[in-house]
C-alpha cells in the first residue's frame, strides 16, 4: 500500500474543503450571523491540517485500484468529519454524531436530516448544508482531478471508485479532461436551474440552495414542508431538473459534441424515462381523490416519483398517507435509483437492466442446453466480468441492506420505519416512510443506528466497495 | 416440445393422486364423516382423467430440460387443482380459489391458511390437508420416478426441476434408485417422529398429521393455536425434527452408507446449524421478559427459529408481539431457508454461501487486478456456471418477490402485512407478521392477491424456473 500518495491526496481534499468553507462563511457574513466564526475555525483547521499533509510530495507514484478504493473512502470520511465542524462549533447541532450524520447526509446527497425544525437554522449553515449536496453530487475527487495537475495513471482508479455506475467510460482520452467536462456540464445545468427559479420569482437564497440540492440529487430543503409551499411552476421546474440530473451525463456530452444519435441510443435512459412515466401513471389513479384536480394529482405524483427514483428526496406532499400500492411503488423506486454516471444513487437502472438480461439468458440456456449468446447493452456485447460484477454488486447491496436493517431494528421502531430508514439512507434518498416519513426526521434513532446509517450513506454513495474494502485486512497490508 | 410424453406423465400423476386420495377417504370413513363422498368423487375424477391420459404410451421418447420444466410445472398445477376438489365438493371451503390456495399451500409445504377456525374442519379434510404437505415435501415426481418403470434419460431432468437446491447430485448412478433412497430416508424419519410423538402420549391423529407437516416442512396444524398447547417434550421433539428435515438428505445417505466423514464435511450443514444457533442466542435476551423461565424462553426461541428457517411455519407463541429486532431476525431467516436437497424452502443456505464467496472473490479481484482463484464448496471447486446461476437465481427471486409485493399492495393492507405475506408464501413458510401473523390468516386478501400468492408458493417450491418458463413463448414452440 502506497500510504504517502494517499496522505497527499487526502491533504489536497482538506485544502479544497478549506476553500469551500469560505463560501458559506461569506453567506453568514452577508446575513450578519455569528456562525461566520464557526466557518472560519473549521476552514482554518482544514487548511492547516491539509497544508501540512501536502507539504511533502510523495516520491513513490505507484497507484493501483487498491490505493484508489482506500483513498476515496478515506477522503470521504475526512471530508465529512471536517464538514461537520461548523454545525458543531456553532452549537446549532450540539451532538457531534448528529452533526456528522447531517454532513454525511449532505455530501452523500442523501438528504436525511436529524433536524426537527430546519427553519430555525441560520442562513450560513443552511447554505453549507445544501452546498455539501452540490459538492458530493459530482464527487470531490473528480473535482480534485479536474483542477489539480496530478500526473500519473492513477486518475482512472479514483474516477472509477468515486463515480456511480457499473462502468466508467472516459469521455475523452485524458481522465483529467473527462473530469473537467463532467464538472462543466454539472455547473451549466445547475446555473440553468438557478436562473429559471430566479426568473420564476423565487428569492435568490432559495434558488441557490434548492438548485444545489437538485443538482446533487440531495434533498435538503430550507422549509419544514420541503417544497410544498413553492409555486406550481417552481415545483414543475424542480421536477424536470431532478429527472435531468438523474440522466447519465454521457448523454449531455454526446449532445454537446453533436452526436444526438449516440445519445438517443443509450438504452438506460429510455428505460429510466419509461420507468418514471410508468410509475406516475400507476400512482395517479390511487391518489386522485387526495388532491383537488388532475394537474395537482399529476404534479404531486411526478414530483414524488422524480424525487425518489433520482434519490433526491424533496417532497411536495406527505406521501406517507398515500394508499399502500402507491407507497410500495415509491419503496421499490428507492432501490432502482437513477442512471449510471448521474448524480443519483440506488442500484442504478443499468445494473437492473443487465441483471434482467442475464436472467433471460439463463432461462434460454436452460432450454437450449448450451447456447452462448452474449448479452448486449447499448448495442455492444457485455463482458462476462461486467455481468458477474453487476450481480455480485446487487447481492452485496442486499447484504448491506439486510445487516443494517437488523442493526437498526435494535431500536425497536416499527418494521416500516426501520426498513425504510435503511432503504432511504443506503440509496441516498432522504425521507422514508412511517417514523422517517416526509414530515418526520432521523433524530430519534440511537447512536448505533446513526453510525450504521452514516456507513450506509457513504457505502451507497461510493457504491459499496470502497467502504467494504476498509474491513478487509489484506487491503491495509504494505506489500 | 414433446407434448405426448408430458401428457403421459401428467396422467400418471393424476392416477397416483387418485390413489393418495383414498387414504384421507378412509380416515373420513373411520370417523363416520360424510366428506368421504367428496373424496370418492375427487378420486374418481382423478382416476378416470388420469387413466385416459396414460392409455396411449408416448412413441417419441425425446425429453430435454425444456420438457422437464414444463412437465414439473404442469404436474404441480394439475395436482393442486385436483387436490382442491375435496375441500370444494364438501363445501367446507365454499370458494374454489380459497380451496386452491389451501391445497397449493399444502403441496408446496407452505402452510399458509385461509381458514379462520381450523378446528371446525372435519377430520378427513384435516388429514388430507396435512398429507399434501408430506406428498409435496419430497416431491411428487420423485415419487413417480421411484415407483414407475419409466426408462429413458429424462429422469434427471425431472429430478433437477423438482428438487430444491442449486445442484442435484445423483446419490447412485441410477436416478430411479436415487429417488427410491430419498423416499426411503423420508419415510424412515417420518415414522420415527410419529413413534416418538405417540410415545409421548399424543393422540394418533395428531401424531400423524403433525409429523406429515414437520416432514414436508409444511406447517398446517389442527388447532387454532398451532402447537402452543402441546407438551414441552412434544414441542422440543417437533423442534428437533423440523431442523432434521431441513438438512440436506445427502447427509443421511452418507451416514447410511457409513461415510460419516463425508457427511460431516458438508459445509452447508455446518453453516445451517450455526445460523440456527446464532439466531436463537440473539433472540433469547430480547424475549426473556415475555416468558416464565429460561427453558420456556429457549424453547420458544428455538421452536420459532427452527420453524421459520426450515420454512415449516408451526408456532408455539405469537411471535408478532416480540420486539422488532427479534422479528427482523425471523423475517431474514424466512429468506435464508433450509439446506439444498431438504424439504425446506427459501433461497437455501448453500446459495447464500456461494453468493458470499463470490462477493469475497470479487473484492479480492478488485485489489489484485486479475487473480483467478476458483471458489470452493465442500472442498470442490465450483463451476463458473453454477456460480452464475446461483446469482441469477437470487436476482430472479428478488424480482418475483418485488413484483408480487407490488400486486399484493393493491389490497391496501399495511406494509408489514403485504411484504411478509409475500415473503411467507414465496419462501413456503406459512405465517408472516401483522395481518398474516401467527394468530391471523390469509382469508381477507382479494382474489388477485390469492392468485399471486398461489403462483408464489408454486414458484418458491419449484425454485422459480419451471413456473417462469410457462411465461416464455419459446418454451411452447414445437421445434
Amino acid at each position: 500500500m502506497n500510504y504517502s500518495i494517499i496522505r497527499y491526496i487526502v491533504g489536497w481534499v482538506m485544502v479544497i474543503e478549506c476553500g469551500l468553507l469560505i463560501l458559506p462563511g461569506l453567506v453568514a457574513l452577508l446575513y450578519g450571523e455569528k456562525t461566520v466564526l464557526a466557518f472560519l475555525a473549521a476552514a482554518a483547521l482544514c487548511g492547516v491540517t491539509g497544508g501540512l499533509l501536502v507539504l511533502r510530495k510523495p516520491k513513490n507514484k505507484v497507484f493501483y485500484a487498491r490505493e484508489g478504493f482506500l483513498t476515496v473512502a478515506l477522503c470521504w470520511i475526512v471530508l465529512s468529519l471536517a464538514g461537520a465542524l461548523p454545525f458543531f462549533f456553532s452549537r446549532e447541532i450540539p451532538s457531534f454524531i448528529d452533526a456528522l450524520f447531517e454532513t454525511v447526509s449532505g455530501f452523500t446527497t442523501t438528504g436525511a436530516s436529524i433536524l426537527a425544525d430546519v427553519e430555525s437554522m441560520s442562513r450560513g449553515l443552511l447554505f453549507w448544508r445544501s452546498f455539501t449536496h452540490w459538492i458530493g453530487g459530482m464527487g470531490v475527487l473528480v473535482f480534485v482531478m479536474a483542477i489539480l495537475p496530478l500526473a500519473g495513471g492513477y486518475n482512472i482508479h479514483l474516477l472509477k471508485a468515486e463515480s456511480p455506475g457499473h462502468q466508467v467510460s472516459k469521455l475523452v482520452p485524458k481522465v483529467r479532461s473527462t473530469a473537467g467536462i463532467l464538472y462543466g456540464i454539472y455547473m451549466l445545468l445547475t446555473a440553468l436551474e438557478i436562473v429559471i427559479l430566479l426568473f420564476s420569482g423565487m428569492p435568490w437564497f432559495d434558488s441557490f440552495v434548492l438548485s444545489f440540492g437538485t443538482a446533487g440529487t440531495g434533498g435538503f430543503g430550507i422549509l419544514n414542508d420541503s417544497l410544498a409551499s413553492y409555486t406550481v411552476f417552481q415545483q414543475w421546474t424542480v421536477t424536470a431538473f431532478m429527472i435531468l440530473f438523474g440522466i447519465n451525463f454521457n448523454f449531455y456530452f454526446f449532445m454537446l459534441i453533436r452526436k444526438p444519435l449516440q445519445a438517443i441510443k443509450m438504452e438506460e435512459i429510455r428505460y429510466y424515462l419509461g420507468i418514471i412515466l410508468g410509475a406516475i401513471l400507476l400512482i395517479v389513479p390511487w391518489i386522485r381523490s387526495l388532491y383537488g384536480g388532475w394537474e395537482e394529482t399529476f404534479r404531486n405524483a411526478a414530483f414524488q416519483v422524480g424525487s425518489i427514483i433520482t434519490t433526491t428526496g424533496y417532497t411536495t406532499t406527505d406521501y406517507d398517507v398515500w394508499p399502500q400500492f402507491a407507497k410500495t411503488i415509491l419503496f421499490l423506486l428507492m432501490f432502482v435509483g437513477a442512471c449510471s454516471g448521474s448524480t443519483g444513487g440506488g442500484i442504478k437502472v443499468s445494473r437492473i437492466l443487465i441483471a434482467l438480461k442475464a436472467l433471460k439468458k439463463e432461462m434460454n440456456s436452460l432450454i437450449h442446453s448450451r447456447s452462448v449468446k452474449r448479452i448486449h447493452f447499448d448495442g455492444h456485447p457485455i463482458e462476462h466480468e461486467v455481468m458477474r460484477s453487476v450481480q455480485v454488486f446487487i447481492v452485496a447491496y442486499l447484504g448491506v441492506y439486510v445487516l443494517s436493517f437488523l442493526l437498526v431494528s435494535l431500536d425497536n421502531f416499527s418494521f416500516e420505519t426501520s426498513s425504510s430508514a435503511v432503504a432511504a439512507t443506503l440509496n441516498n434518498i432522504g425521507p422514508g416512510f412511517a417514523g422517517v416519513g416526509p414530515t418526520m426526521n432521523f433524530g430519534d434513532f440511537s447512536i448505533l443506528s446513526k453510525l450504521v446509517m452514516i456507513f450506509d450513506m457513504l457505502a451507497g454513495r461510493l457504491e459499496l466497495f470502497p467502504l467494504l474494502m476498509l474491513f478487509r485486512p489484506a487491503v491495509w497490508k504494505k506489500f
